[in-house]
């Protein structure tokens, strides 16, 4: 699902983490592992596929991290189940997972989950506080 | 929630997240942005939390990834509401919270989901692939 997201290793704390959206909404959690293969074209596939998802009706957001050598964890928010099912059945998302599971991953692990409540915290001297 | 929960800098490509678990079940998603502050302290008590943690009734397991000087997420998985419940209630995990909130956070969001669909991939050269 979001297994087209890599996490910058440069320093980006800017997206902010605080839910903005009604519930229910939907998450969509990929763990992953990688194999040491192609760093480069795994990065610009996930570039592109960044730019794609945002196309998809109900896409709310992304968030990723990633352990440099180890756990990678991207959590991409949709409206409903009707915008990962678009997501999911994208022909260029399909074949860039086709080609990921070929090369780029050792393992993976998508959850599919009804978010059912959120709440943020925010510092008060934090840029761009409200 | 799971806001005890520290990615490790050093490679630990070892948790499997694969799903084991028959859904639903509920995951917390915690992402979070740090400050500067006492990195050390941090670590202890993420660590410290992350054995409590365990012993909560229904704790699944947290997968765990921190993009250096940016995102760190966390998810962690619980059999039912209720374990999440329990976990949220604890006097030393709410605690960690309150000194993290003063010392720790810049920000951070939590969503509380319902796991309705899982799937994974493993490699089939994969050490300890089945």
């Amino acid at each position: 699902m979001s297994d087209h997201h890599v996490a910058p290793v440069a320093p980006n704390p800017t997206p902010a983490p605080t839910p903005a959206h009604e519930t229910p909404y939907y998450a969509v959690v990929f763990t992953s592992v990688r194999t040491d293969e192609d760093g480069e074209g795994y990065a610009r596939t996930a570039e592109r596929l960044s730019e794609l998802v945002q196309s998809i009706p109900g896409f709310l957001g992304e968030d990723s991290a990633h352990t440099p050598g180890g756990l990678a964890i991207s959590v991409a928010y949709f409206r409903d189940l009707a915008g990962i099912d678009a997501w999911r059945h994208d022909a260029r998302h399909r074949e860039a997972k086709r080609y990921g599971r070929e090369h780029w991953y050792e393992r993976y692990s998508i959850h599919i989950a009804r978010v059912e409540h959120s709440h943020g915290f925010t510092r008060r001297d934090f840029p761009g506080a409200a």
